[in-house]
């Protein structure tokens, strides 16, 4: 990937290509309509509203916006601004031309782009409905399958499919094999007939098998689903007078191996293939009261913290493939920090102060859910507490100093447990870091709820089981040092099957059953020879060659 | 694997090579003690207790007749035979030769067996000690972490490790990572660091992490496994007076292209690569009572029909992976089957019965995890009633024919539900497959539990979801013959990745994950060039040369 320039996930609607977005009242309703020669890179045209990373950054952007942007809104309306086609799903020349890691990396922000559909009408409470208005096929089903409600044309053409595995030989891998089974309940057997049907299902049979939920005239598509779209938005919580709070353009200055925002740093080592990332805490005390939050928006400490790591990530994980671990370090005054988690905590009912805590929550999950090595490490000046103590939470190993260093006159670093990390930033399988971490030690739980607010300094905070290592001064920097020199050492796709096998333990979700049995299938089936082999399914399709498959099963 | 002789996995403890069983009381020994020179297949040597699928195929065996023959046994100690070294894990040279499908499957039936260890230990109640006399690396440790108490020598240089991706560039695959997090509980930074770690964790530290139950000094370890052993056995409900059931030679007859058993035949169609498998129902009415199961022993029909079909599904896994579908057809008297379920019902109970009911599960759950197509044909003269029900319920697809064929004066074929359909034969997901198949629509559950006894034609069991499509005389031969020739023209690998993620919705299990995240990932992992290209480090493992990795994440 060293050759193409670096993807930008920072978009705003002005600048979209593919999409469109309008606001009615309560219900606001989001257009695809792809620019056939708007592909993110040469060589493919994005035919029938099929998509590539570039559409889809867009409707991450327009899924994010309209959470923040548009307090009123309480049901989101997603179809074509085409004819007769809804989505015909992702690119396949696009597929097909990807490297591997590309493709995985593509298919795992998809999914984490059709998760957020799923929080926001869950927990931001904007329902999405999809108004399927022609062909919907693959990808294009599978954004459908993330909405709540999924409204079909009753023409005698349209038709909802997953024709990946006989067409093309892979899975369809943004979630639609889980959702058929976990989210809509459609029975097994009718779904192994389903993904193996090329022209998919349509009337009132797909309505039978659960496929989709309603069935509408052409003529009166719309009318139908602007009408459940107003039922929908009655139920919303959402304040119908606030006022938004606009997502301004995220500053980002990359400067050689450095990367700044404004409160977020990274500097690579490309010696060691790692990215030294440093979180400054709050700078100033918070506001004094919600109004003051408002005021703020996006220049609220908490949420200019989210956006901005949130795009670190996407960034290090589309453009710098190589990196293979993040160290994170955090710097600032733990009483700063901490005045603000409680700000969070105690204006939660609050939409705005609610959407500022799910955008946390999904930038932590995507941390999780990242491929690349975690280590936290905790030194004097730090602020790991309550929402940054998150980040020390996530990593998969954390080391902290125990006592000061010679010359160094601050304290010794201390951690803090705040409320927020017993249950407001759950991961993908559902749990709290801390439950991931004491899996069915309840009592463990209990015990350090009693601590919230207790400065923990490196003995005790080992003691307590929040960090795996408190080394001293004398053997910090071996111990650190050997450590990461290690893992640069080992291989990074035992790294990843690694880290995917011990961060979730415990219960599964939907959502973590997508990125483990539905993304690990699907990475294998993108590494063999019958898909991406010289005749590889993916490779000729459209060339109008057949595969002849090694027909071994393994 | 063409040109290898055919793996049999039929053996008897007169012909192990690698292991030794011994019967003391109410506790059994397994010792470990690997032939260097009696691998499989040429080409490597089981050094240090390393093992292969035929020292793996032993220990099946023996966890299997340990059930059946001694009822008396309630403890089983799985041990080292030899010196200094409890067991190496998985032959790298034999992982490092063998191709992808070969690692894939051994895999599966290595885990299979440890499944099987710990299913005897929760409901065989035989329970599983390791007494870890030695280094205990990888596969070995995952071994110990199938038992239910690990017992270490505690004499400063015995240690636990999986030094898999340090060392090897994959995962420990067996079951390991799960374990680790899952089973036991190992906080998931302590166990990242400890998968990092080529040595090991030994003493103090092992059992503080977790890793190990007791750390005994050398001079005592057999003492006090023996105490603990004996304290586990007084505990157990099996029978101390009962008399075993030997399980006699299984009779397999190979001629071509078909494979019979007493009760089980299969016919290869290598064209399709199909099998079509019928299992018949018992030929006689069943014994009067429990004295009767007892004296038939394996040659009482639920039994030997579990052993064939066993057998029968390894043989196909291993030896026939071209043959990507299996067709299951029964055949026989509807009444009589049903006559021998109701005996499983009656005396479950009993410890044969229960070992009984216990293996068909096995089985059926050997089945669910296996990478083929399953279908089933539900015909005029078939018996698809209760136990052999769950072969229609395990397919991914079922088709019944609607009434009859001109020219046969049997009755239409009918389908009945058995009490035993409603929770004796769970899947890994814990969930019986009438669960799976009607998830979370609990009331259509008690409707069928209304139902149990009744003859369902293909119109009453496709209008109670119980058979995917009930084709008339007419369509039969089209529609099935279609739907076999399209499954035989898909990719093998996408069919392999749809499958799995179809057939277990709902919740997840250690096994279900085992399955499913772990061995998925595995699989990625042995197909990537940084394990098995050129140089990478499965393949150069023991040469002194060290991999060079490519260092990009996917």
């Amino acid at each position: 990937m060293g050759e193409r320039p670096p993807v930008d996930f920072r978009t705003e609607p002005s600048r979209y290509r593919h999409w469109k977005l309008g606001v009615e009242g309560r219900v606001a309703t989001l257009w695809m309509d792809v620019k056939e020669d708007g592909g993110l890179v040469p060589g493919y045209e994005l035919k029938l509203n099929s998509y590539d990373l570039g559409v889809d950054i867009e409707l991450y952007d327009a899924v994010q916006r309209l959470r923040f942007e548009h307090p009123e809104v309480g049901a989101v309306i997603l179809t074509s601004g085409k004819e007769r086609v809804f989505c015909a799903g992702a690119n396949i020349r696009m597929l097909g031309q990807s490297s591997h890691g590309w493709k995985v990396n593509f298919c795992k922000f998809t999914n984490e782009t059709r998760n957020a559909i799923e929080e926001a009408t869950a927990e931001s409470r904007q329902t999405y409905l999809a108004v399927v208005n022609g062909a919907c096929a693959g990808g294009g089903y599978e954004l459908a399958l993330a909405t709540d409600s999924i409204i079909m044309a009753d023409d005698g053409a349209t038709a909802v499919s997953l024709p990946e595995v006989p067409l093309l030989g892979v899975l369809p891998g943004t979630g639609g094999l889980t959702r058929l089974v976990d989210k809509r309940r459609v029975r097994r057997d009718r779904a192994d007939f389903f993904c193996t049907v090329e022209e998919g299902v349509k009337g009132q049979r797909a309505v039978e098998w659960g496929l989709v939920d309603e069935l509408v005239p052409r003529s009166r598509l719309f009318e139908v689903a602007r009408q459940r779209a107003v039922e929908r938005a009655a139920r919303t919580d959402r304040p119908a007078g606030a006022r938004g709070v606009t997502l301004a353009p995220l500053h980002r200055a990359i400067e050689g191996d450095r990367i700044a925002y404004r409160h977020v740093t990274c500097a690579i080592d490309r010696r060691l293939g790692a990215a030294e990332i440093t979180v400054a805490g709050p700078g100033t005390p918070p506001p004094a009261d919600l109004a003051g939050i408002h005021a703020l928006g996006a220049a609220f400490w908490p949420l200019a913290l989210a956006r901005e790591l949130d795009d670190l990530i996407l960034h290090l994980r589309t453009n710098e493939d190589e990196v293979g671990l993040w160290v994170f370090r955090t710097a600032g005054d733990p009483a700063l920090t901490s005045a603000y988690d409680r700000l969070l905590l105690e204006y939660r009912a609050d939409w705005l102060v609610r959407e500022i805590r799910l955008y946390l929550r999904r930038t932590l999950k995507r941390l999780d859910v990242s491929s690349r090595s975690i280590f936290a490490l905790v030194e004097p000046g730090s602020c790991f507490t309550g929402t940054l103590l998150e980040l020390a939470l996530a990593a998969d190993r954390s080391y902290m100093l125990d006592g000061t260093r010679p010359g160094d006159d601050r304290p010794p670093a201390a951690i803090r447990l705040a409320e927020l990390n017993f249950g407001a930033y759950p991961m993908v399988n559902g749990l709290s870091r801390l439950e991931s971490r004491f899996l069915r030690e309840g009592g463990r739980l209990e015990e350090l709820r009693a601590r919230v607010g207790e400065d923990l300094d490196a003995a005790a905070a080992h003691k307590a089981g929040l960090v795996t290592f408190a080394p001293d001064d004398i053997d910090w920097d071996d111990e650190v040092r050997l450590a990461i020199e290690e893992r640069a050492a080992f291989s990074p796709d035992a790294l990843t099957g690694l880290e995917a096998s011990l961060r979730f333990g415990g219960p599964e979700t939907l959502e973590s059953k997508i990125f483990a049995r539905l993304s690990a299938w699907q990475n294998w089936i993108f590494q063999r020879p019958n898909a991406v082999g010289e005749g590889g399914a993916l490779r000729i399709y459209g060339t109008g060659q057949r595969s002849a498959f090694d027909r071994r099963r393994v």
